[in-house]
């Protein structure tokens, strides 16, 4: 599930955005929806990795069996998304690079899995120290 | 300031969508972005108002000046918005017909206004009452 998000942010990069991908998953393993962070692309501070992912879904009737897999630890943004709609479970690639709403998204009772997937580093690392200002600017700091 | 949300409820109301109005204002008062929930316009669960209107702002360098106004409490997703972005201040037109993340925003810096405005009620519980589905669908429930 993780190498669907993975290839989502390694498209983003090669795009020239953030490297951030994001999937939602069907109970049965279905990829409903993926997307990547594409504020550079589209110039557009609102697409998020999971954000977009999300959208890209479409309309679910119920999300309570649906997993979002994230390449980074979720920002509060997009923790609020997964909380509201009830996403019942998040595998993150990595919280490293950025440590996000997860554990907040645990205690409300979403099933949270935190990996240290080095691939998910490396892409979030090499574009924080090319391009800090853009990175910080996506993070609201 | 409220009248920019409030006509943006209406404006979303007559396209026969979910009547909840957003705009975010520069600390002049300036309009940055106004925008509505466009679930069923667009057929596209991540249009909320406030996702809305910061999109329609495009990319600000700070927002910590500025204020978001929404005909109705910010539900998660736009709470987690509101503070992954750092925006200063929020007003709310009513948390009477549904009540989200504003507490929890003022809990961590956030300066937040709630109003009891009729206008406002009147648009959601009308809603409401003709489309339940919908909006239950809207908060995911």
């Amino acid at each position: 599930m993780l190498r669907v998000a993975i290839d989502q942010a390694r498209l983003g990069a090669r795009e020239g955005g953030i490297p951030i991908g994001a999937a939602l998953f069907a109970a049965d393993g279905t990829v409903l929806g993926a997307g990547r962070n594409r504020r550079i692309q589209h110039d557009d501070p609102s697409v998020h990795g999971e954000t977009d992912a999300f959208r890209a879904a479409g309309r679910q009737r119920d999300y309570r069996s649906t997993t979002m897999v994230t390449t980074l630890s979720p920002c509060w943004y997009c923790s609020g998304l997964v909380r509201q709609f009830g996403i019942g479970a998040v595998i993150v690639g990595e919280n490293v690079t950025f440590d996000g709403g997860h554990e907040w998204l645990r205690e409300h009772g979403v099933e949270v899995t935190v990996l240290r997937n080095q691939e998910c580093i490396d892409l979030m690392a090499d574009f924080i120290e090319r391009e800090p200002l853009v990175w910080n600017e996506d993070i609201g700091r």
